[in-house]
């Protein structure tokens, strides 16, 4: 199976769990405040939508950047991306819930907790999925040196340590806790994977794998 | 038509039908036990999820490396490919029922049996495109062998024997129930489809067919 | 632009729409009746879901046949074909309310006439494309003939024929006007365009074009 | 990366965006007035439905004509798109607030600003597209010169004057702010972009850069 069939579902997936946010937007309801009270007062679900929003579009990016990397594709790859995939797909679900909790003095911290777990697992099936490919040049495209791509995981753990910590944060407060989130998506946006890869993918001209 | 053609809406059917999954995961109202409680009491629709991803996202896999072997689609592939989607596309409805009823004394097996008629009817489906796609070696991709082909439709209707059990195992448990359908999912991870032409989409390299 | 780019978001609105479907069933509430019951009291909502399905389906494959005859796509025909995504996108909410109002004594003609409005509205879609496509010869495929192309417009139209008797019969019997519902999409699975264009695309092998 | 992975995305969010918005129609409840009389008594959430989905209808279309021109994308133009997504994607919330709203008395002027505040950041993300895109003729297909690229800049941001007149008008009639709403997507069926590029990519065949 080469790359492209698999990018072609996980585009579906990463856009879709990406468009589905927006249905944790509710219409406010008649309420006698008005309707621009009724729409302020849901700052929390926005500021949620956005932060997912932002992570799924980086995680999309990533995951082109990635298997433009990777020459075939086999099952038990294809598996561990199914397993990405299923955590992406979650992703409106804790959005939702962190979107209606993050104002709930009792409750913010559980619901901001369960948001970092399901980033966490994002964050695990990464880390699979890069530990997999670069168990040896097998799988890799042939201007990629292993050692040069084996170095770049750690950049691809980093993201398990910043969610360890912005789960810890978030029984003290579920807003900075999302600002954390947020900024874990932010470090993402620089490039995680060998360089010469993305250049030569970039601009169209193969180099010589000079790092990795 | 040439198989790319189905293979566009049908990737848009399954990662659709697979993220969609997520509408059927609800945010717990506030009702005095907390959110975490009320969070962890939703275990049985994050299993029920779990395993209708993961089935969607393998028939997924599958459809392309049966469709890999296709070289041409005809008017009654296209119907036949139409009725698989359907049920595919409806996956998301015995899954919403399962989730919540799986724990219910009274009616988790109604459920369990419901999610079962469905995937049965997937299965019925696979087994339809299959036999009409090696009745002769018209649609066919040419190194493959039509008797290897046809040796292949015993695994495609296992699939039948499998949630015929499981139904039967609702009326007793349906966590069991379910547990049979994950089960079927995993056994379709391996491959179902003649060997020659998966080894040759996945290395370039064209080979004779040996057996099919 | 070429036809390949605008197919490329019609197939995203055809399988979405045709996916969003299932989201018009609803899992039933416990209401001291048992589940299976409150399942199987919801067949009418099962049918149509079925036949929106079944006629989305029909018309993907429709739409692709049509614009493998088309060569390039203009500004108007982009817009036109922007108005049958419209309607096609509308289709799950006359669902949703036929599927909640067939059983209704009071109500059920006027939501099998909402059904009807909505597939004229296709109809008459299709209808606007295939007559402004074979307006001149300008964006047809070489070897398609304009007179033979132009005498496959009646088959366009016949829907809305049908449609209004479908309508008509609404009055009298929402569920008889929903088997002529799905015998339009029935109808369409036959090959509406011109042959020679169809059969070169099917096999591969260009012909001259010989009646159109 | 090349505009063709940045594009598969983006046809995902606007087609799944545009699908979404039959969401926002609910089917009537059973209210003693019939079905007929609920069904028209939507009409606001009609009027808006078509004009979301037409606005972004042609965002897409246009997107296409923009991308065409573009011959590589770094970095920050993806994160210009992806903002521009963002905006596109939640589309369907103000469209479900304006349609619920249109008829209110009190709220109807803050649900069409409300609107005309997300199609303004639409606006604005298209005009930083842009801007960027122009600032040299690194990211620009060849045939297309820089001072002509730069010359069309005024028609992107027209649109952000027409959102603002939109938005005054809001406050003495939210029907007569959505017509302008919709004449704005009207507006932008004109093509925006430097015309030869256009012609080139229309009928194939590349012509000198005459004016941009």
């Amino acid at each position: 199976m080469t790359p492209s069939r698999l990018e072609a579902f996980s585009d579906g997936v990463f856009s879709i769990a990406a468009t589905l946010l927006v249905l944790d937007l509710h219409v406010p309801q008649p309420d006698g405040q008005g309707l621009a009270i009724g729409l302020l007062r849901q700052w929390p679900a926005y500021a949620v939508y956005a932060v997912s929003f932002i992570t799924i579009g980086i995680m999309w990016v990533n995951h082109h950047a990635l298997f433009a990397l990777v020459r075939s594709v086999d099952r038990p790859l294809l598996f561990l991306n199914l397993l990405l995939l299923l955590a992406v797909a979650v992703v409106p679900f804790p959005t939702a819930v962190l979107g209606q909790y993050l104002g709930s003095e009792a409750d913010s911290h559980v619901a901001a907790t369960g948001y970092g777990v399901v980033m966490t697992a994002c964050a695990l099936a990464w880390g699979a999925i890069w530990s997999y490919i670069t168990r040896d040049a097998r799988l890799l495209v042939e201007h990629v040196s292993l050692p040069g791509a084996r170095s770049t995981l750690p950049r691809f753990l980093a993201g398990l340590a910043f969610y360890a910590i912005g789960m810890g944060v978030a029984t003290l407060s579920a807003p900075l806790s999302l600002l954390i989130y947020a900024l874990v998506a932010v470090y993402y946006v620089l490039p995680t994977l060998p360089r010469s890869a993305h250049n030569a993918a970039a601009d169209g001209t193969p180099r010589a794998p000079t790092r990795g």
